[in-house]
């Protein structure tokens, strides 16, 4: 199937973090297409990447980076998909640096924002998913289940809590 | 014509910053609708909204809130409508407590957080039509035009410091 | 016994902490019941919950979360009850964005926050106290005498420390 | 009518903010004293002032102070009674300095911090009411209304907007 | 004379504190070339201006901007010759952001980060004439003079201080 | 009188905030010099100085600067006089850079760091007379007046709020 | 030997960091006590503690405390002996938050804040002995030994690495 | 070869993050010199070490400090070659007081900050070899391949990605 997400990281030592991304990706069934590529030390690669991007296909962009992390800005400058950036944790500043620089765009190129670190790599799949479904019903739909299965798997947690009371829980848990 | 973007303000304190969202919205022709619903104070109210939002018609909801902000987390968790987060900037922490409510979502309910105060609002507006954009090509064919005008715009005031000087340059827009 | 103090935490990955909530108030003896609920994954179990617990006899809220911590806000906006916000240590900002999206709610809509992590859930638990005890005397006694104990600890440290020197006090701690 | 909330300010520049503070309480009709007292000029007045806050029928005790903010804490260990502290905005940190000064509070002798600065004032008291409600049902019908003006004040506002739009709404506002 | 110090600034809004850069390249006589250019707005623009930079026989660039502030990186991915940021202050986080995102480069591509604001914009003046003086010893020569002065305002405002005190001296000032 | 105190400032803009040290110093009648000298600008100047400091009779110093903040580190690093460093407000980041920098000094060269601005101007005045105090009963009796008199001008304010209500003080106070 | 010294620290875990502290007071063959006293758990114990110093033949008083810290600034409160504070680090603010609650304090009332953690504890033993040494010349020469020694130290090491190479010379550090 | 960059650090305790620094140089071929040098402990050795760095030949200066970080200020004040700073990371702020405290120059003296830790240190190298590569085509022309390297090594990264897919990339990186 044609991938219709674009995912691309500015380093390989983000791709485990982006693993968070894809198996969400996979579970709801969206086809999606992954590369790495450094918004300064790979500029051109990073254009081309996004300039061809529509034509592929391609209906959302996510991109990831840590540190002072312009590429989701650098890849919203290049087209008017939809893109969606997820600052990386790690470094000195914990990914603070990453957050600010990723969602403090200027007036007239956005970048949506996700959490830093695996929060937002999560929620990345799920939003781009969103935008996806407005057009598919299909996906809507697992969207739907998707959600309610979270939802029910806080209720049965919800539930087994009430029936072993919290110490039992914990140690079960550990 | 039907409104495809709902926008909900937390305070109608945060309707003068909202203006930039509509400003753009109206620019290039996307149909909304706007209200008032504090996460905190009418919570039935935001919940009733947006639940009848997909039903109205509504593609994408974008929700604006300052302090402790949670409006937009609260719209999202009832619906799967991509949303929208503006942080708005005010309050003694000038809006870095509201970003940080919008943006670090838990995994599985995302919020798509645009930068603090104007440019986030500015920025909003531009985001959910590149979502609307992807399935109607007359919108698409304004956003390219939106930039590429915004481009221009640069390019001229480039042509004009380069022209004038920096001091004559300054004097003039003064 | 009817429980007086309801505990509702966002994810059972809050339960180890919380344990210090509960821990202080067995000690104290003050009757509890404790839940698992998320403001974004199960908001109307959440709404359900908050709805009834004053008819359940339910006097004091406690509600924990981190992240974007939306719980204790949105327990608060159900609730004429006082609510008890605990800031959860954790993510890559440590708490700080729980601590804001907890302490910095509007006007109108009050939730008493406490510090982050540990510190916090227990004095959850000793707060929620000091408000029962305003209607029972017999809390106030226990709640003087828990008091008592914890500056006899320091003071018996205090006095340690005089008789053993800061090295050897060290040395028998570790 | 013998005041049953006990208010203390670091200092009297402190006093317009907590004018938010009392503002509610006398529409809500609870009584209330309140004075000025310093944890670093004046800890003995302080000191004598908490101890003999209960034998004069005080229920609960809210202290703003600004910068290192101590004034809370030490109001703190010298009672049972609940606490509400209000960080007082201003000074180069703005409030943040003070903030962490009151919530951080270390386990066992619990402070409620509200929101910085006038959020916070407003909060304290409705907090200050939610907790004297328990035991006194006119004040917990009081604090119904209120909220309900509350609720009925922000609908009415998203009716005006929806009739007049945005631009008319701010025209009339300003 | 052909201009040595190429300054690109991210909007024309920037110009004012720019003039700080430019009227010290006067004072020292550094013939420099200014333009406007906007990473996000206008890339190719940027691209093609950092591109001919060398050609044209500029050795140092000096970039500035403010919010996610990508343009000094952007600038550094596309050149060899050192590149100088200066982190805009203004918009609501006050240039922390812009700070972050200059300075916090990943390692490969480094952009020089002089301090957010009026003080940075001076002294990127400065470092670019540093970096010049090494291969121009008049340039070097002006340096000297030009720290000498300085330490010599210094010097006299002290002897003015200790002839007429700190109450006149404040007197005369203002 | 010989003085005691020697203050040094980085630049005569602090001078208007350093006033409210010499003021208190003045009133408890405590010998000053006042220089200005910067760690970057004049460094030949102040490390002469600190270096005849001592020998001049100087007991205690006193450095105020802003921004990077050096100067209290580098008067520190020439002398064994104990040196008293007030962060000066001001700056995009309002005097954290200032505080961070004074205060962080590592282990063997220590500096006591007051409060940003005005109120760390003023205590780094009284922190020098009790620090002279210790040789000097004289000047431990006029600061046991100085800190009476404040604790009684708290108390005062205190009485005239009890007798005039919060309203009535506020507007005779504005 | 009559102790010089009154050092308090808020709980014993602080013991291992203030062990920093009192390595260097017993280097410089300072005489000194230690307690441990909790501003909210056992007020009356560090008052009367605070009270009786100065007639115990206290000179200078070095506290130190975790969270919001307000530990040193009652102390300072209760005497007119200089108050030096240590912030602890540790908890999710690291340390920041006991920073701002000892530095911060109102105009009147001083404490010398040191650095957070193993830095400040041990500056806060520097800087006591320098008071000390304004009265004491055998003191003043073992400050000045240390301080060469200290110096010494660092020359040392840049020889060393001069006729190692940094690779050598990490290499047998490790 | 004689050094062309002068490397200077506060602490051997720096040296591991410097290995970076000079791994780099000495990839790129770029004589240099390293010593350790206090900004505090050994302020004459630092100043000496500067004041004749010139004379040997030295065109560029790299300076590494942590905490409040004062030594690349205090080298830049005293040369008028280019100064490098590096925030080194660690200590209970991470290196923000650092970057702070270098970043954060007051207009006339500046110093080029890189990222804190690691990337800083890589840059600092990379940065200063760009300066040198103004008068030395040859170090061009070792840059060009540099930068040429890490970019086909980012592509080299992509494409095995796009062979192995995100999960076997992560289990062979591993």
């Amino acid at each position: 199937m044609k991938p219709l997400v674009g995912i691309i990281v500015g380093s390989d030592s983000d791709l485990p973090l982006i693993k968070e991304t894809t198996s969400i990706l996979e579970k709801l069934e969206v086809p999606f297409e992954i590369t790495i590529g450094s918004a300064h030390r790979t500029p051109d690669f990073v254009a081309e990447y996004v300039n061809t991007a529509s034509a592929r296909g391609i209906k959302v962009l996510i991109a990831a980076a840590g540190l002072s992390a312009h590429l989701p800005g650098v890849v919203a400058s290049k087209t008017l998909l939809p893109v969606i950036g997820i600052p990386v944790d790690g470094g000195p500043l914990n990914g603070v640096d990453a957050l600010y620089s990723i969602v403090q765009m200027p007036g007239g190129i956005p970048v949506a924002s996700m959490a830093i670190g695996k929060s937002g790599a999560r929620n990345a799949a799920v939003f781009a998913t969103q935008i996806l479904a407005l057009a598919d019903e299909k996906l809507a739909e697992k969207l739907k289940v998707y959600r309610q299965e979270m939802s029910e798997s806080v209720k049965e947690k919800a539930k087994r809590l009430s029936e072993m009371g919290i110490e039992k829980y914990i140690d079960e848990k550990e």
